[in-house]
């Protein structure tokens, strides 16, 4: 069953569509999972993708549209009837559905919502588009199983074989009392091993991690990840009960977010994927480009108030100091990002932390300066100008440093995302502070 | 039940450890989350963790064992008898006990292993102690809920009463046949939903996604995040089922990967957080600064061949033309190596990637150079001058584009970590080449 997706595979199905061979393309789907065929979708061009998806059973077809790319998916929408959208929607947990249809206009959702035959979901649908798509309100499902404290186990058998034709997936079984709100949960190994007259308050564990609906979609993934839940129960400000989040969902933010991240330290500002098209690709990583641009423009500034024809010499290492400086910051503020991330910060003081930055920047300065000290001196055979430029390393180093640590942490404090602070602004901002320093080190080294 | 770590917090316990408030600290244990004591005893000195450990209940403290930072951890264990380890590992599911055993040696494996109560289990943990560390071997446990396809629901339902009581959480039922042979899963809901007559052959899903014992850990992550599993059968080469992998530990494994790809592009080499000590967090920083330092040094022996003190002003934007290359070159190894651990790279030629990373570097590095043209022309007023910068930065960044491009691809060809082509690595490269390009058309144009 192991599925590999590859050229070969593309080719055969692009033949089966042009040939509308439906009948090896419908086999073909009965075989794998849905979530091949949506990765397959997403490779096809759109006039296939469509001709395939419409080949498809309904309710893999539903589960195929909302795991499809986004761009596929809002053209597949965009030719689909309300009525079929609606179909659709029917399918699907009220997580998926309400996602699904999250980005069509307000006219079109109540077009379509006003179709969904089950009335429950559609009014669980309108629920869920009404919280922010950031929030555990946006990632939850309404979906789950339920069961009243004072319930006997044979009652609860007899409810949960209702519930749970809802609901895909059995993890958790909540236990909330006549007024809605979550009191904890009964594992279903409790129930599989108890008699059936024993009382739900008997044997139901009281400890439940929770979140409001309002927390924000990090820290429900980051709170999932550290008790290892599989599900989270999400509740309103009375602590009622009103819907849970699914692990699925929250790796899925773990993995956009730590992307997020990762494209931010490498200069790239929008979500971007190798497939998008070159505007795209362009407009993400052109600003970046433009602050190093400005960077540079003011190092050549700062290089030309200094003298620099009578000590040209010096300008051979420039470029050094200032990726030396560039690196550095990178290395202290990816730390500081990370740790702001996954909350392993830990809770030492501000002047405790930029004490330890200091050692180590002054142990790995010193090294570099050390080497610097030696290359410079064979290459020029002047004291001077080795002195000047280890000490400015040395120096350079340390700011660098102290600077990577401090930004992320301000900008944390203000509730800005640490991770701006990472990648070509850090590394570009360090190349002019580190000109800055290395040339008045030179003035007062060299000149004087 | 919301928990917060906080100085506070670490100062009340650290208080009623230093008094010897057994009291405070034992009511504490008991109602918090054994993940959030793990976090607590991580933050406080080693000796009041330890006084803090020996008084948690057995059952926590060997939840806590498996959650704790490596370093205290093993600290912990080389102060306990191999009786009380052994007691430990008898909590804990058979895939926690071997990692928290696996650190320790031979010797000291054995005598634990022959002191743990349940035979099963410490058979359990040798099994599992013997798969490599990275694999789905390594990472599933044994503990899993099965049922013979030739059972009648009613069976089912007596024979996993027994199995749950070692199993803490019931995700899947696996059906198997005689042979022990993985046929596929029973839902929970169908077991529900369906009459105790009925035979197990009758109602289950033959499709079923499994791994084998010795697929990598990245590739289980990627699997069950995919097809948004909770828990993925692993099965030996006759397919016989051997244990599951549980979706925490896939978590964490997404969750290290994206660390170590973002640590590697920030040019740091170990996986460190900032709470790790001044030694190990100048190892991990100090070989990156070295590989910058030596294409600061070639560079400098670049613009040194150069007659630099006839053509200063060239120096002025050395700087900009290294920094740009080395800005474009990580977007682009990013874009790629993003791809590559996502598996989104998608299934276009070589030549059909590196022309579309073509057109984005020319319409990036047109801007850019428009810019400068215009900004070096203001500063010098000299055509030749603005023209040989902008020339050259614009190849600059078509350069860094293509190399950025390509040397990750490479490296992942030959089953090197891609990742290792970011960061400083691809920056330096980018530096030095920058600069023999910048050189050698500023000869070309400016000097013939």
């Amino acid at each position: 069953m192991k599925f590999e997706l590859n050229k070969d595979l593309i080719a055969q199905i692009q033949d089966w569509v042009e040939t509308e061979n439906r009948e090896a393309l419908i086999t073909f789907s009965t075989q794998v999972h849905w979530a091949d065929i949506a990765e397959i979708l997403d490779e096809l061009h759109y006039d296939d993708a469509k001709f395939f998806f419409e080949l498809l059973e309904e309710d893999i077809a539903a589960d195929i549209l909302k795991e499809l790319e986004e761009d596929v998916r809002e053209r597949l929408l965009s030719e689909l009837s309300s009525k079929e959208i609606a179909e659709h929607l029917d399918n699907l947990d009220s997580d998926d559905a309400a996602d699904v249809i999250a980005h069509l206009s307000e006219e079109q959702k109540e077009e379509v919502l006003s179709q969904v035959e089950d009335i429950d979901q559609a009014s669980d649908i309108v629920d869920l588009l009404s919280y922010g798509e950031d929030t555990a309100g946006g990632l939850m499902a309404k979906e789950l199983i339920h069961v009243y404290k004072s319930w006997s186990l044979l009652r609860c058998v007899r409810e949960m074989r209702k519930q749970a034709e809802e609901v895909e997936h059995v993890y958790t079984i909540y236990v909330v009392d006549e007024n809605e709100v979550l009191c904890g949960t009964m594992s279903l190994k409790r129930l599989l091993l108890s008699s059936e007259r024993t009382l739900v308050s008997e044997i139901f564990n009281e400890k439940v991690i929770s979140v409001k609906a309002s927390t924000s979609k990090e820290d429900v993934a980051i709170t999932m990840q550290k008790y290892d839940l599989v599900a989270l129960p999400v509740v309103d400000e009375l602590n009622r009960l009103i819907g849970r989040v699914t692990i699925d969902d929250a790796v899925d933010v773990l993995t956009e977010e730590a992307e997020k991240d990762y494209q931010m330290a490498s200069g790239i500002s929008e979500n971007i994927e190798s497939s998008d098209n070159v505007g795209v690709l362009t407009r993400a990583r052109l600003p970046w480009l433009l602050i190093g641009l400005l960077g540079g423009i003011l190092g050549a500034q700062i290089m030309g108030y200094f003298d620099i024809e009578k000590n040209a010499q010096l300008a051979l290492f420039a470029p050094l100091i200032a990726a030396m400086g560039g690196n550095v910051g990178v290395q202290s503020s990816a730390i500081i990002v990370q740790g702001l991330a996954g909350n392993t910060l830990g809770h030492i003081t501000l002047s405790k932390r930029l004490t330890k930055e200091l050692f180590v920047a002054l142990i790995n300065g010193g090294v570099c300066s050390a080497i610097i000290f030696a290359v410079s001196f064979f290459m020029k055979d002047n004291l001077a100008f080795a002195q000047t430029i280890s000490i400015a390393l040395l120096c350079v180093i340390v700011f660098a440093a102290l600077f990577g640590t401090l930004i992320p942490l301000s900008l944390n404090k203000y509730k800005i995302d640490p991770a701006l602070a990472t990648g070509p602004f850090i590394t570009t901002a360090n190349d002019v502070f580190g000109l800055c320093i290395y040339f008045y080190i030179a003035q007062w080294l060299l000149l004087t």
